[in-house]
């Protein structure tokens, strides 16, 4: 029998809550046999959720009741003070408490870094979890952080998210040497503020395979298989990136769907926009981990469908199974040693 | 007899150098009645093309010689210093005698923006240019800037990004009350920075339409007429969406080709393709103004190719008509006028 490592949802969050998360756990346990799921949230609302879907008693899938949820547009701070029994407080809580291994949730960002920082802690010599996600590049993927933990990042923390993203890629990837690209603009006389002219110091001191400055078209050329950067630039970046990705879709469908004689070749060209729709999705992208802290907590978008919350809950079984955290831990701990023995 | 204004074309910058920027003339001056242009460059090099185009002595193209010509990667205080008479700035001096009302160059950008800064001078109260682009949106298109030339952006040089590129959007497009929105990132925690939020008061002083803060998603949704970003922010946002387009269309691309149905998919779809790239087509939003100088300044794209060229050139046009540079210098005035006044 295999061990099943246990993952806590908190089924609250997000902008759909049990409709969505629910869903995405019963498909996960349909797939998985090495998996446990932990609902948290309003019990009673939970109950019927589950009967609804006759999934009522379903082996490896336990619900933890919480009475409250954070919102999402609620302060970080108003959510670490009032919400203590919140469905994202508890969920993390399972994690600190070794009762799950992982927590995934779609809830607010801002309340579920304030709360898995206060409550899992960092790591040593982490001061704040950044967060990183795989994007899709022209030949696989790449992992990006930070995404919008951090901002005005000092040298030392942009050194710290080379490091953390290379261990995500090694543990994820197999990549024993992924490649790490220093996010900047390529115009001589200004190329890079003072941070970033530092970080690239501390970047190629050894520890990393660090290939230098990349600018913003390389995040997706495949240049790289970490790409960092400050969480303000990177949220902005990923961001943007969205709204041009839904700007293209949007003249594509316009283009296809103009008249009687282009819809005839939308039809025949179904299956060929499918495959191409399929390798931009966000959905397969979905799950960000929040890197740095004492154990594996993975944000999932706000409005993800079933299919995207699923693939946050099967991230967090990677990160889980990798033991990244542990990973990240060991290598700070060299670095701080090889560091001190100069 | 139309007046016609006088545009001088750096010839040789850019990746290409004559090859397109002679072309590009060519094909301005058969369209245009109100257009007379200056090729700046080494004669000879000019002659033999232009005489390999059969266009020797065509009216309304002169040539004016420059000796040297600034590279793409040389360091901008290097081209100040020792390439006095390079295309690029020669080109840039006949703006300041007023022997052209603009000019136009694809070459290095660090190296244009000093030496325009140099010679032509900023506004007063304008301490760098900055960098002002239109890109596509879901409705239309929208202005942005800063593109590259500040990094480290004070609230204050935030609020003269909004308040050029207001007027730029006024100007061009006719809009009396653009809609101005200040590039942030969602999180609730950490909205912002401390620059960006004094950098939204003062944009709400009342002599703009800020709509506020916007998320990176939103600068293709058509919801503001100008987005404001510090260049570093606005450089990578600007890079990153030119990558994704670049992978999406590449996908688009590999699943058309992928085997013999699809390719006569493709080709069924190709009318459809053609009139969806051209929405998203780079070349036609070549041009990017260097606002805030005593004179008007167009950047195209180093690799820019002849439509692009061109479309830089009536870029150029359109700034000079709609004299930029004077409604940017009277409406700072303006503002300074009633800040004092308060």
């Amino acid at each position: 029998m295999t061990e099943r490592l246990t993952i806590a949802l908190d089924v609250m969050g997000g902008d759909h809550g049990p409709e969505v998360v629910i869903p995405a756990a019963l498909r996960v346990l349909s797939e998985r046999d090495d998996i446990a799921l932990l609902l948290v949230g309003d019990q009673e609302t939970l109950q019927k959720t589950l009967k609804a879907s006759g999934a009522s008693g379903r082996e490896h899938l336990q619900i933890q009741h919480a009475s409250q949820h954070v919102d999402m547009d609620e302060l970080p701070s108003h959510a670490l003070r009032f919400k203590k029994d919140s469905s994202m407080r508890v969920a993390i809580n399972m994690v600190k408490e070794g009762r799950a291994q992982a927590c995934v949730s779609a809830g607010n960002t801002g309340a579920l870094m304030a709360t898995a920082r206060y409550v899992l802690k960092t790591l040593p010599g982490i001061d704040r979890p950044a967060i990183c996600t795989s994007l899709p590049t022209m030949t696989g993927h790449t992992w990006m952080l930070d995404l919008g933990a951090n901002i005005d990042s000092s040298p030392e923390h942009l050194f710290q998210f080379g490091l953390m993203g290379s261990v995500l890629a090694t543990a994820v990837d197999g990549n024993d040497s992924p490649r790490v690209g220093l996010l900047n603009i390529g115009e001589e006389e200004i190329k890079g503020n003072e941070t970033v002219k530092e970080a690239a110091g501390l970047l190629s001191s050894g520890f990393l395979n660090y290939i230098g400055f990349i600018e913003g078209d390389d995040v997706y050329s495949g240049k790289t298989d970490v790409v960092v950067c400050d969480g303000f630039v990177g949220n902005i970046a990923l961001k943007t990136s969205e709204g041009v990705a839904k700007m293209i879709s949007h003249f594509i469908k316009r283009e296809f769907t103009r008249n009687i004689l282009t819809r005839i070749v939308a039809l025949a060209a179904l299956p060929v926009l499918r495959a191409f729709r399929k390798q931009i999705d966000p959905r397969r992208y979905n799950g960000a981990s929040l890197l740095g802290l004492r154990g594996t907590v993975i944000k999932s978008h706000g409005g993800a469908d079933v299919l995207a919350f699923a693939n946050a809950i099967e991230v967090a079984a990677v990160v889980v199974k990798q033991d990244v955290p542990e990973r990240i831990k060991s290598q700070l701990q060299a670095v701080m040693a090889e560091r001190q023995a100069i």
